[in-house]
Parts: C-alpha cells; structure tokens; sequence
C-alpha cells in the first residue's frame, strides 16, 4: 500500500474477482464497515463471474444498513487492476473444479480416498504443482505493480501458494487466511456452555495458542475468562466409556458435506495431549492410515465431500446473486465471521487485533524450518503484521509436520527450479500415500499429464518418470 | 580403557558372550592377530553357551595357523565381567528369539509384513522397548565398574541401543558396529569389475562417504581409484529398458533367506539420487508402501527371513563347535572380513583406520539433530573415535530420517521417563505403518503384552493405552 | 495468579518494598486505577522503609482523587507475603548503594569509568554476580508459595535477575520491565513534531519494532501513522555538516544526572543502520572504546552518575513523604507513564496490550540464542504475556549482543554451578573491558572480595584466582 | 585435477610463483618425494622473483639425494598456468611488504601496537580488504580454467583468503594450510621430554585434536601415547609459585623475532581451560587489552616482528638462491617440515593422512556458524578432504571466535557488495581494538585510502566514512 493510504479513497485489487465464496463475503463486510471507502477492481480469467461480482458489489451499496460506499469493476487486465494497489486479496480456483475432481478419481483409482483433496495428499501435491506456476505469475505481477501493496492469500493448497509468493519476490507483504481454526473455537465455545454451566461464548473470547502448518494445526492452550478448556475436554473424554464408530448409514445421512465428526481430532488429542485445529476431513489427509478406503472413513465420521456437490453450487450461485438484485429472494446484510475488513483496518491503523494467519516463520515455532509458511496468531497494526511466539510443538507432531513442509518445498521447487523428480519424492514421502514406490509413480506421471496445460515446461512430464526401474545384477 | 592398557594383557568384556556369531568371529580375528593378548571374560544370561564358547575359545589358541595367546573365562556376574575392562563387546538377543517370531507374527496378523523386523516397524520398535530397559542396567554397570572402557556394540536395534548406553550415562565411549555397509561395498566393486572391465577390488578399497542412520544409511560419494562409480551404477541403470519385477515363484527358489534383490536399492537410487547401503530387507522397513503383502515383497525380490530359521540356526550351532573340536569337521582358520579388531588396534595406538560407525551426531551430518545416533565414516586413533564429516543429506531423506529419529527417541523416553504413550507416538508415526490410529493402539497393546517382563513398570502395560477413543459431541 | 482471581480482591507481593523509587509509581498508578482493588504486602530487609511506604500506600487511598482502594501492609516474612499471591513485583537494590559506589570506584581505579554500573562492565557484572545469588533464593521461594504468579522483576541488571528465576524454577512466569526504551520513543515523538510540522504526538504512538538486550535494545522500525521516522532521522542526520563534540565544561554545567546527549546513539545509528534504544549512559558501557577515560566520556557528552546522589536522593526520599502525608509540601496525583498496572490488567483480561518487555527467547529474535533474556515487543493477554516476533538484527550487532548473553551465562553459571571461574571469563571477555588479563583479574578478586557475604560459597572467592600464571619453558 | 591423474605427469600451478618462503619449502619436498613427477608453473606479478625460483627448481633435480623429477617454468599469464591444473598453490603477498609496513605504523599512529599485523586487528583487516578483491579474481580464473583442481592457500589473512574462493565459486575444492599448530605440537613434545622423562617425540607423534579459527585455533586434547598432556601442562602450571613478567630489556636481547615466550598461551589456558594453539604474537591481536603500547607487550614477553626485517630478509633471499646455484654456499636438502607434499600423496590416493587444515565449516565446530572457515583435524584421501569432527568450543571462546568471523564475513562482503560501511562495523567491532568509534573510522579512512588502487571502486573510499557524526537536538 501506498505509505498513508487514505481510508476513504482505498484501491483494492482482487485476483479471482469472479469469486462466488470469499467475494461475496468481503464485499458485504466492506459494506458494514463504515470507517473505510475507496474502489475494489475484480480481476479473473471468468470475466463473466467478474461483472456479475461488479453488478452485485455495486448494488449493495444502495441496500438498507449498508454503511460505506465501494466501487466495484471487473478488469480483464492484471497490469491495470494491480497498479498502485494498496491491497491485494487472491482467492482463486487453480485449474477447473473439473480437474479438481479428475484429480480426486484418479487418486481414488489407485486406491486413496481423499475427502477434500485440496491441500496434501496425491491431489493436494498434483493441486500445488500447478498452483505454484500461477502463483509464480501473481508474484512477478505484484512485484511490479503494487510491491507495497499487503496481500492476503484465501487459496489452498494455502502454504504452498503463499510461500510461492515469497519464494518468487521476497519482499512482498504476504499473510493468508483460513478459517479453520475459528470452527475449532467455535467448538471450544459450545464445550465450555455444556461443561462450564454459562452461556455459549463468542468464538473471538475463546483464547487460543495456535501453532502448525495450515489444515493441520494445533492449539496447545485454549482458555476462556482463565478457565483451561483443554483440561476440561481431556476430563470429559476420560469419562467417556467407549470409542464410538460411525456406520456408513448413518454418515450418509447426514446433509451437511462439510461436516466434521471430531472424532479424529479427539483420538489425535489423546494420543499426542495437544488439540488439532483443523476439520477431520483435514486431518487424516495428513495421516497415514486413514484415506485407504471408504468404509475406513466412514468409520470415523468422515464424508468425503463429493466435487460434484461443489460444482453444482458454483452453478447454482450467479441465480442466486440474480435472485437478490432482482428482488426475488430476500438479501439479508450479515457479516461473515471472517477477519480480513478487520485486518484491512488493523493495517490502515484503525485498531490493533491479534487473530491466526500463513506467514513464513520467523521465529514463530521454534522447532519447525525458517521461512516454511506456518499458522500461528499474529499482531496486525498499522502496516505491520509480526507473528507471535506460539513456541514449539511436541516432537512427534512436529516430525511429522516437518516431512509436510518438506514435500511443499520440494513442490515449489520442482516448478521453480524445472526438476520434476522432486515432485514426486514429495509423492512418495507423503504420509498419507500408502503405495509402493512404482503405483506412486505411476499415480504422479497420471497426474502431471493432467497438469499438463499448467506445468512451465511440458516436456517436464515425460521427464526420467516413466524410466524404468532397472535391475543391475 | 586404562588410560595406558597393555597390548599384552588386554581385559575385554564381552557382554551376551554365549552369542553364536559375533563371538566366534571375534575370537577367530584375535586369534588371527599377532598383536594382541590377554583375557575375555563372557558374560551370558545363558551359561551353557558362554561356558561353551570358552571352550571353544581357549581351544581355538592351539591350532595351527594361531597368533595370539588369549584366554577365555565364561563369568554369570556381570560386575566381575565388567572391573577394569578396557574393551566392552555388546552383542545380545534382546528377549528371545521366540519373542522375536511372536511380535513378527503379532505384526503380520494385523497385516504388517516386516521381512527383519529387528530395527523399525512394529516389531523393531517393540524391540526397541525392551531393549533400552535392558542397556539401562548395561550402562549403569559399565559406568559404575569401567567407565574409561571403549564399548562396541553390535546389537540391534542398533540406534536405540548404542543411544541409550550415553543418554543414561554421557561420559560413556560408545560406538555401534554393523556390517551392512559392506555388503554395499561389495556390490559396487562387483559392479565396478564388470563395468569397468578389471579385476574385483577388494571391498575395502571401495571409498565411500556414508551417512544416515543404521539399515538406511546412504552412500552420497562412492569411489574406486579416482572412478565415480555412482555416475557407472547411474549410465547402467538409464540403459535397462524396463523394470524387471519378481514372481512368488522365483523369490521362493533362492535359497538364501537373507538375499538382497537390490531392486528397491537400485529405485531409491534413482528417485532420490542417492545410494542406500542397507539391503532391500532392511529398506522397505522405514518406507511406506511395501510391507502391506508378501506379493508386494515378492515382487520387489524380497524374502522375509524365517525366525524359525534363525532358530534352527541357533540350535545347530553348539553342534558344529563340538564337531570342530572333537575334529569331527575341520576347523579353517579365516578371517571374519569384520573390523572389530582393527578398530581395537586403532584405539591401542597400533594403527588409525577410517571406516563407518554408528555415533552420536556432533555435527558429522548438518541437518540430521545433533545427538540422535548416526552411520557415518570415523577416523579411529589411539583412545579416539572421531566422527568425519559427511555433510548433508538431500532434504526429501533427511525428512523421512528425522521421522524415524523421531520415533527412535520417543521410545526411549517411554522406558527412561515411565510413559508408555510416548512409544504409542512412535508406532501411529511410523511411516511403515499404514494402519489407522485403533489398529495401531490395538496392535501397540498387544507388543506391549508380550514385553511385560521387560518394561520397567509392568502397570505401564495397562496405562491409558487401552482407554477409549471418545466423542464430546 | 490463581487461575481466576477477581480484579476486585487481588494479592500482590511487592519484593524489595521498601522501594524509593519503583514502589511509589505502583502506589500512584494502583490509586488511578478504577478497576483493580486488593492488598498489597511489601517486603523489604528495611522494614522501616516497608512501614513508611505502608503508610504512604494507605494515606493515598484517602486523597482527592483516587479511584481505588487497596490495603498496603509492610511484612518481614518472605513467605507470608508470597503465599497464594497473584502478582510478584521485585524491585530491589541489590546489596548497598555504598557497595554499588565501591564497586564503581575500584573499576575507576583500574582506568575503568563507568558512567552507571549497574549493568554491565565491572561493576555490572560483579553486581550480577550477586544479584544471582539473591534472585535463586526468591526463585525457589515463589515456587514454594506462589507458582502459579505472574513476576514482574524491575531490578538491574535485568538481564541477568531474569534469567535467574527461569534458569532456577523453569515453571515460573515471569517478565522485567524497563521504561529506557520510552525514553527513545520520546526523542522520535520530540523529532516528527519537529520535522513533520506537527504537534508532539504521545509517546505511545510511535510504533517501534524493539529487538536486543535490556540496556542495549535496537529499534529497526519506528513510525507515526504510517511515516518512516527512521529516514527521516536518517536524512537529518546527513544534512548537518560536522561532528559536533562537547567539552568538559559544558557537560559539567547540566544539571540533569541521567542526561542523554545522544550523540553516541546517533553515530551509532549512522555506522550500523539501526537505532540504539537505550540512553548513552549506558550504550558506551557496552561497547568498546569508550570508557577509557572522564575526557573521552564528556566529549560524547556523557555524565557518570554519581553515587553520592544517589545515595543524598535515597536519603531524602522519606521526609519528601512525610511532608505529603502532613501536608506540608502538596501530593499531586499524577500517572508515572510506567506500564505496571497496564500490564496487570491485561493479564486480568481487562484489556490486550502490546509493549516492550524482558523475555526468554523463544524465538522472537531469531539470531540470538534461544532461552537468552532479550528485549521485544510482547502481547499481553489474560493469563499469557507471548513475545512477538522481532526477526533478526544486523549481523554486526548480533555478534556483539551474543558476546554480552555469553558473560552474562557465565556470572549466572559462576554462583549456580560454584565455579568463579567462569565470572572471570565474562570479566575478561567484556568489550568495555579494555585491560590485559591480569589486570582484569586482579579488578575481577577485589570485586569478589566486596561481594563476599553474597556469595554462597566464601571460599569462591580466594579459589585459584590468585593462583600465578606460570611459565613452562 | 582430472578425474584421475597421473602421479607421474602433474601440473601444478603456483599462483606467487616467485615466494621467497613457501615456494623453497615445495620445490625440496617435491623433490624429496619419489612418488610425483610434473611440471610446475610459477606465476607472479614480479616475473624476476618467479623466474628464479624456475631456476632454483630445475636445478634442484640434479642435485644429490634428490628423487624426483620435476620442470618448473615461470609464467606471466594466469590462464597458461592455470588450463587443466590439477594442484593449485596459492602463496601471495596481498601487496608490498611496504604496504603492510605502513598499515602497522598507521595502527601503531592510533595507539595500536600490533605484534604481526596480518591476520586480524586494524592491519590485518585492512590486508583483508585488498585480499578479497584480489582473491575474488583468483577463483574466477580457477572456476574458469581448472575448476576441478585442488587448491591450498597459505596466504594470510588466512581464513578471509580462503573464504572469499568458495564465496565467489561455490563448486571450489580449497583447503587453507597454516604450520601455527605444529609449534605448538613441538612445544607439547618438549614439555613430554621434560615431564614424563623421555626423548622428546617427533612432533607428529603428539596426538592433538584442534578447533578454532587460523592463528587463533585452540587444542582440548593432546595425548603423546595415551598420556593426557594438558593434564601434565595443568600440574606444572599449578606448581609454579609466581606469575613471571618478562622486562623489555630481556626481550629485546631475544634475536628471534618470532619468538613466542607463551605466556599469554599459559594465562589462557588457566583462565579458559584449554590450550591455544597459536604464538603468543599471534593471540594477542584477538584479544582485548594487550596491544595498547609497546610496554605492556614486552611484559608478556612479545616481540613486534619489524616489517623492516621482513623486507631485508626478503631482500637478501634472491642472493641465497645464486649463492647455491653458484656453489658459493653449500646446499643442504632437508624436508621443510611441511605437509603439503603429503596432503598432494593422499589426494592423488597414495596414503590417507590425518592433519591440521583451514576448511569451511559443515558441522566440525558445532558452535560456529556454518560455512565459516574454520581450523581442525581433516581425513585426506583419494581426492577428498574431509573435517573430522572436533566438537564444541568452550562457551566464552566460542563467542569471541563468533565476534571474529563476523568481522571476516563483513570484510568479505564490504568488497563483494561494494559496502565499505560494513568493513567500518567490523573494525569498531574488532575485539583488539580499544578505540572508540571516531577514532576507529579515522584509522579506518586512512587505511581505506592505502589500499585504494586494489578496491574495485575506489570512490567506495569517500563514501559515507568522512560524514559528521551529527546532533539532532
């Protein structure tokens, strides 16, 4: 951002501005907060996404309660919608929902079964390669357009796109932002009202020391008004008698696709005394162990979120933008529960806040790499955003996080550096991948062919991967 | 060691002294050496095999072709064993090797196929536990009636073993031995003879730089007369044309139940650039993806070792001492081709030699933790164990390394600070298991059973393992 | 602090609370605050002081004025005042100020001219030595009667009273206080008012990224809504044309004793790039050169404070509180400007702070050894006072703090581990230190002699450091 | 060298071709040794000196008791001396001896009275600076024309030297040879002799193992046969009943002027424990409060060696030369004493040695920064050189070491990023120096402007060092 932006005249650029998830939530959080203004450029390759998002941003401004006034366009080119930025918001879909979900089957063909497959695992390594050459361009744009400018990462796989950032253009001013931890409060929250006797607290005033890698991070204390909520959520599973498995019926009807049983995250909590921070669809993409059948998912509570579901609420969503302008379904102005409009004003200087964000470490936790992208509570002030110590993690949790962070750098290299034998060293060492060295091979040549449109050089996908193993007796 | 011993009237002690191989290749290596003189007293908890290998022992000095004048004494107090010693050989069975077959069947009945199953994996880790009670006591004696002795040990497993001798007692000279690197030697001069078109060069005389922890240690630098025999293993492999895969069938007809196909060596190799030293048996115990099915291990050309062998192995043994000095079969005085002597020799002043040894880390690898125990080259001076520098592992190792130095001292920790869930840490984070949490807890319980004799505190069995997993919701 | 105590019936010990100086700022502060009230049990080896500032904390109370109401009680049991208290303060001269006045003397003595010595240099050092022994002994009485308490320790030398009480009982939660670095932010209020054309903003409002050692902090960030007051220093700096020395005469002539000309701060500023932010005084007494001579230290400006007026200052300070509680000279309520009761309140969880303080670091610098006490900025939240990360500072001044951490483990090894030995090495080592080594040894066994009833092992002092340096040949 | 060079047909090409010191040394070695045969090319700025050291070793083969066979040829271009090398030799004069004569006297100007003037201080980091740029070209030729060839330096500033080739051409095999340790080893076999009753041991036979950094590397064993040295150099010291101060009279009578009387040697080795293993005119010019006049050098029994001598002795060699050619004087082959011919047999694969060299830092020292040149024991083999791990220095001599390299990597980097401020930090920083900052940047200034034709941008010599320190009040 410029020196001294002036909140009122702001310029905000946002890649991906054809969003049907997180643009719709800014915008209305921007339109509540009457303390900034200024002009939101939507940058997208969907351009009709784009004036869709423009039409609607644009229209918000005129409903009842809404507070600021923001103008919002649509621009098809990078260069413009970046120049002299004060902010930058990248919240993209690398590649189509379709190869998403090619991605998802091909892994499952070879006999792994990811819930999400958006972060790790097979699809989340494969999701990262490409990523890692868009974001590539996103970073030599930004670099040149708005170098000041703060940017906010929401795109997963979330440590590999933001450590791109910095790997490409070091001094850009990177954070990025998950809620994931909040729904981990959220659940603090609702344990502390059952056990503690009070009413159901805001998440915000469940205190929380967070500490580990994006999707698989974990809180080591968590207190409300001085009472330890990890003690009483250790008291109370003592007490419980039995471990209590799902059936398939009954995860099948449950309708929520996001949903999360806890009950990884609470065996986690036993075995390791420290709180995952992130969904059970999350978790065991990090595990060995887990993603080795349906039934073993079922098992555990886990739905595996069907990208078709996804797809058909991306199709559903610009009807249902069209509803609201035309007056057909009521628009209801109501904040998201997200931080970014607050981190906005915490960086302009307009009130401090201390919540959880993806920054490279730089002291952060203690026995995890400098400047691997980790997720720990940070303090945001005027232009300045520092992390707060969390300290270390236990040292089985973070052997583990280690070989992730290892794999993600080995992904960014392999992209960065033309080497794609390195992306798949990350394959084979990821610990979810319970395959033997050739089906992983076999798995990565299948899906680097998919990426093919993405990958710098194509060549690189015939590279040395389909060698054959040689016996030299 | 006394700080001046005699070459002429050494004191070894020589714990598990009634051993069926290590002890007879020692003995017949003093007895080859014209340097060296003095008494070994064998400690066993079996007196029947100590007493016999005294026999054996003191018989050996009268046959032609002998140098040395040693005299053997079988003792049952490991005090008396232990006063004065300048040398300390360790090399026992931890528990029995009907144990041993129990926590192998245990594994394989949660369908875990370990093909050694001494060093990782369920059942080396088992293994493990045991182990570190029992090298406690070890390292209390030693400490207690020799503490300037230089100790060898050669018991697996071997990193958990040699590290416990000096996290009990730091002022120890302790040092692991193990073959396992020369067999890789071996290999790369039989290459280098048919290659390279010359004679097959003494192991010896194959240079290599070593580095990593013991059964997955790698070769980063492999030399025979200024040759790169790294870059020759590499041209070979790129010629083959295609990766020669084994059948049930031709495995079954080896009959050498500790054959090494070298196929998974030779893939590694190609996948990550350096060369394991260990072999195939020993590899696919600390990586993912193989030891799910025999077929996968017969078709990777690996045999899983019989412990029923080993035990016939053990039970003929006595046998063919008795026929060789009854002279029912003749007794061929031969070198054991092992490097114990040397390196006795080295720290008595008598020679320095530079070979592989296991350490703690004090900087010999730069980016595996300083401390945990390592295999790398050490040059062995008079009363003097120097570790060389072997520099760095390529990170995608290092990672899968630390996890497994991770798990390594997670076990010791669960005997030396008396909490077991520490060593179930170990076993959900192995990265050759793929078993979910619950198998894992089930199957740990289950070693842990089997151990009960060993474990510290017998209670210990019982705590928190078998708790619940519960839902709070 | 007990998990939950209530702001309304606080206990806080006040160590050393026949304090003149500390004491009354926290008296004056409490009364100010509406939202805390409680006792506070002052204990002091004088007890008359600890009655007088009894009487005065609960004369205060009846002023105009004056919110709260808190109970103050002057206890001679260590224990008594310590049991279940929620705050510690420590705030004590450590042994006389005639002994400080000694030690300054005998370093003047051996050419060494302190202008503080309370810190660092001889007299710092040797006053650490001390200070060690004292601290240990409140280390283990508040984890005797107080665990759970939140310390604040506002004693000198910081650095090394800190570490004491982590390095004797880990568990406790503590962090020191100095306002040296307020005093910075002042100079940078003072300078953009001047520069910028604008009023004089608070001190609270330049944001400084504070990162070093207590006495010897580094600011390498500092700005007013968004300017980079650290260029504007910069370009200040370059535009005067000469440096401009001051002469005996005129420094005599000030009238301030803790004056800071900041001449040394600025060429400092200019030769390393970054803001020293601590006064003069005490910048030269950490740095080579400086201390060589009375003329050398007036022509940066310098006055050495004497101890005499501290000791007439100390002296008068009683019937300064007599004539306001009998009203003959007028008590005017007024904010110290100190953080204290800021700092409690967040801790309460009435309200987030984020300030510079005294750690362990965990991290926050990330080219300072870890659990070394640095000084950083810190979030202040309830029940948790977490660093914020600093980054790193310039290889130059990181090497020169790393030498100071060095001496100042050692003084605390020294009386920890019984070895004077290790004194003498910091002695030596220390950059003002410009004396051959017997010289510094000698200064080094007088300074022992004085501290002798400190120490806990007379005998230390006559331990071989007047043993002769011998010659071989 | 080649992959697999021929010890028959070596090429060697020595970068200060026309030493009068270090060239003499190889040329008796080489042609003692009967192994090596080769060519030499001596390449120097002064051609006369370089082709009479051509002459010198031609004529040398045909002397009695000479074995090998060697052609030496003078040559003025670096690219022909250098294509296809397989040793590099590398001994300079970074500049005339005049040079470093004014360096001394313009330190000695200022109040510094440095012993040696070469290695560290105000002179030898001004020598540093030259060295670097110098250097800097060195291994751009190297990397250019012979980037396989082994490389030893033996030009000080030592550490800088060697440092600044792999900075430049990171792929560089360099080792650093300095004979410091040797005397010290000498030193430790006469006090045998002395001590233990004995003939004193060849000086290899004193089994030593050695950390630090060139010319001020410590020793923490020494053995001569199992018996611990330090341990008899301990007793003797303690027996010794007064501290014994040499006066300048007796010192000036010494006709040796590099007599080292090892005072400041034994001092440390009380203070810190262990053993420098450098002369005291060395160990002086690290450490604070000894080189502040001439007298408090005496004290300690320390010459200043005269630049003057090393001129006349400079002066006076080239007749030497004529003197044995002519038969004037009779020519005595006698071997230098030296290890180089040794370390060229054991990387050519003709015998492993183990032995004291200057190498960058991969974990040998593991309390010095990576990358570091540091000095310790290394394993020479069939072309490789590699660091036996030596360990950790004792805290307090770690830090001062620290302080000393961070003051070589400013130096290094002051040329290479074309920053003379950085150099300016490393001379205020620089441990021997007692004065303060204005001072230190006046010396500074004045040196800078002597070595201006050898600093790649001269104007760097204005640049910032002249400006006032200003007052911003």
């Amino acid at each position: 951002m410029n020196t001294q932006p002036s909140p009122n005249s702001l310029k905000i650029a946002y890649i991906g501005g054809g969003s049907r998830e997180w643009a719709h939530k800014l915008m209305m959080d921007l339109a509540l907060c009457p303390d900034l203004a200024g002009e939101v450029l939507l940058y997208d390759i969907d351009m009709d996404s784009a004036r869709l998002n423009e039409e609607l941003g644009n229209w918000i401004q005129g409903q009842p309660g809404m507070h600021s006034r923001w103008h919002y366009r649509a621009v098809s080119d990078l260069k413009i919608t970046l120049a002299d930025a004060d902010f930058v918001v990248i919240s993209i879909q690398p590649g189509s929902l379709e190869l998403m979900a090619s991605e998802i089957a091909l892994a499952e063909s070879h006999g792994l079964f990811y819930p999400v497959g958006d972060t790790t695992g097979a699809p989340g390594l494969s999701r990262g390669l490409r990523s890692v050459a868009i974001f590539k361009m996103f970073a030599e744009a930004i670099n040149a357009y708005c170098p000041d400018a703060w940017i906010t990462n929401y795109t997963n796989p979330m440590s590999i796109c933001t450590r791109t950032l910095t790997r490409v253009a070091p001094r850009l001013k990177v954070f990025g932002c998950c809620h994931e931890v909040f729904a981990t409060q959220r659940m603090l929250a609702g344990m502390a009202a059952q056990f503690l006797q009070i009413e159901t607290p805001p998440r915000k005033d469940i205190q929380v020391n967070v500490l580990g890698i994006n999707h698989f991070t974990w809180v080591n204390q968590a207190r409300y008004q001085g009472r330890d909520l990890l003690a009483v959520l250790s008291d109370h599973l003592e007490e419980k008698g039995s471990l209590r498995f799902y059936t398939q019926k009954e995860v099948e009807s449950w309708n929520d696709w996001f949903h999360s049983a806890d009950l990884v995250k609470f065996t986690l909590f036993q075995r390791y005394r420290i709180l995952a921070a992130a969904g059970d669809r999350h978790l065991v993409e990090f595990l060995p162990g887990f993603i080795v059948s349906p039934e073993s998912l079922f098992k555990w509570g886990i739905i595996r979120t069907p990208v078709s579901y996804r797809i058909s609420r991306w199709e559903a969503a610009p009807q249902k933008i069209r509803d609201w302008i035309s007056g057909t379904s009521p628009f209801v102005p109501e904040s998201s529960g997200e931080e970014g409009v607050g981190m906005i004003k915490a960086l302009l200087g307009l009130g401090d806040i201390v919540t959880n964000v993806n920054l490279e470490n730089t002291g952060q936790i203690s026995n995890l790499p400098l400047q691997s992208v980790v997720e720990t509570n940070a303090h945001f002030s005027r232009d300045s955003v520092r992390a707060v110590v969390a300290g270390a993690l236990p040292r089985a949790i973070a052997a583990m996080i280690n070989q992730h962070i290892t794999n993600q750098e080995l992904i960014i290299d392999a992209v960065l550096l033309n080497d794609l034998d390195l992306a798949l060293q990350a394959f084979i060492n990821d610990p979810s991948n319970h395959l033997p060295i050739d089906s992983s091979a076999a798995l990565f040549q299948a899906l680097v062919q998919l990426n093919r449109d993405f990958l710098p050089v194509p060549e690189m996908a015939n590279n040395r991967v389909q060698n054959a193993y040689a016996e030299a007796k």
